[in-house]
């Protein structure tokens, strides 16, 4: 059986080189192409994916893979088995050098969001390490998280889905329900927060994608918090790994104040 | 003469340990008293002033201090050296566990801005260390900061003094200036990005205080971006290094886009 913690830490090692060789924002940012997943595709984006390719065929499995550049492909035989990965969440932030980026990892023995069995997120600024494993809690730095929890009262809301035309939009609505905002640039290391009760809540100002959030979900989830799709079909467990943006998402301490946020996004 | 690279990493030794005993939200958000800069001063603020200012006496230095919880007193016989410090840039951030704050350092040889020689900004987050030196330019890690600038065209503004109310108020105005908005959390670290050019525009929609921006003005100074405190009496230059809140703040890459933010954030 695959050990998907150190698959996962190799990946970072080589992604960290891959960010030492295309040290600053002149070598970044290039757009090699459109990826799959609608956004452009620059250096290095491409050089993280291909690090962690070449490590996911080295290894020989049958799976699925479902990543941000490339789309869906199968592994070897392909297979119920998937490997869900945004090889660099917060991509704006990487190009400019912002240190605030991951490497989001999921693996899942099926198909959707429920199927999840190890996620993983690599923050490559503060080299935090956050791990979920289902029935297994969440973790940071190989240690559990525990109280205090995100407050039901929201002192911080996070807000991705950075245009300043989404946030103009929709900050009004919050106020209120929210004393502070924060626009980080990475919505799985944003999960990962409320799931260290860091911030309070989370909204996504666009359809997410099952990418972005299929690793952080599951630290989200092992804390018991609440966290939502609220405009797909369907039970958020339900939602299928893929490169579909069904839905905006909201993510908070309890159902009562994830209700609120969606309420106010819905507006 | 007072080695005051040595004595700020000695700083950050510190800091680094009162974090280290003062571990989580539970620890660090208690309120002890309201600083005398306006803010609420929590633990974790009035801890990190206290090595600071516990080294700054060992020093036996001559020197007015100008800082974030205790307000204006004298060192020794006081005097025309001002040493300027915000232990916590981002005590929202450093409270919550959210690793982007810092420590703002800087030391003046007169009351004034441009009286500022040497200015530090450590990020407890990422580890990056940020110099500036008057007429010896802006430094990351030891290294000079050099192109990319910040751009022209503003893809990236970061907004700082972050209520959901104010971000509300302004971020419609900004609708067409820039592409996109960051709400980082601590105003003298988004300077710093701006120095090297990681974000385009920086805005801080409450009035800033000397304190925080103390340091980080000379790294955006050195490289040649404008900077501008637009609603106080005389030029940015003439600015006194108290703790007084005068005006809100504008930087970008050049005058013209500076302007740009002033008129949109005086619409």
């Amino acid at each position: 059986m695959t050990d998907w913690l150190a698959f996962s830490r190799a990946c970072v090692a080589d992604i960290t080189a891959e960010l030492a060789r295309l040290p600053t924002r002149t070598e970044r940012e290039r757009v090699v192409r459109l990826g799959e997943g609608g956004d452009e595709t620059t250096v290095i984006d491409e050089a993280a994916e291909q690090v962690v390719v070449a490590r996911l065929e080295a290894l020989g499995v049958d799976a699925t893979l479902v990543s941000e550049e490339l789309g869906v492909r199968m592994l070897g035989a392909g297979g119920p088995l998937h490997v869900v990965v945004d090889p660099i969440d917060g991509s704006v932030n990487a190009k400019r050098g912002i240190p605030f980026f991951s490497l989001s990892l999921a693996i899942a023995d099926g198909a959707t969001m429920d199927d999840v069995v190890f996620g993983f997120v690599h923050d490559f600024g503060s080299g935090e390490e956050w791990v979920g494993r289902r029935g297994g809690g969440a973790w940071l730095d190989g240690r559990p998280l525990v109280a205090p929890d995100p407050g039901e009262t929201i002192e911080i809301l996070d807000f991705e889905g950075t245009t300043t035309a989404a946030i103009a939009a929709r900050a009004p609505a919050m106020e209120g329900i929210a004393r502070r905002l924060r626009v980080m640039g990475s919505l799985a290391l944003s999960l990962c927060h409320l799931a260290a009760g860091r911030v309070d809540a989370v909204c996504c100002l666009k359809p997410a994608r099952s990418i972005d959030i299929a690793a952080a979900q599951l630290l989200v989830r092992e804390r018991g918090y609440a966290i939502e799709l609220f405009e797909a079909d369907g039970p958020f467990g339900a939602a299928p790994l893929d490169l579909g943006q069904r839905s905006r998402l909201a993510a908070a301490a309890t159902p009562d104040a994830c209700a609120r946020l969606v309420e106010a996004l819905q507006a």
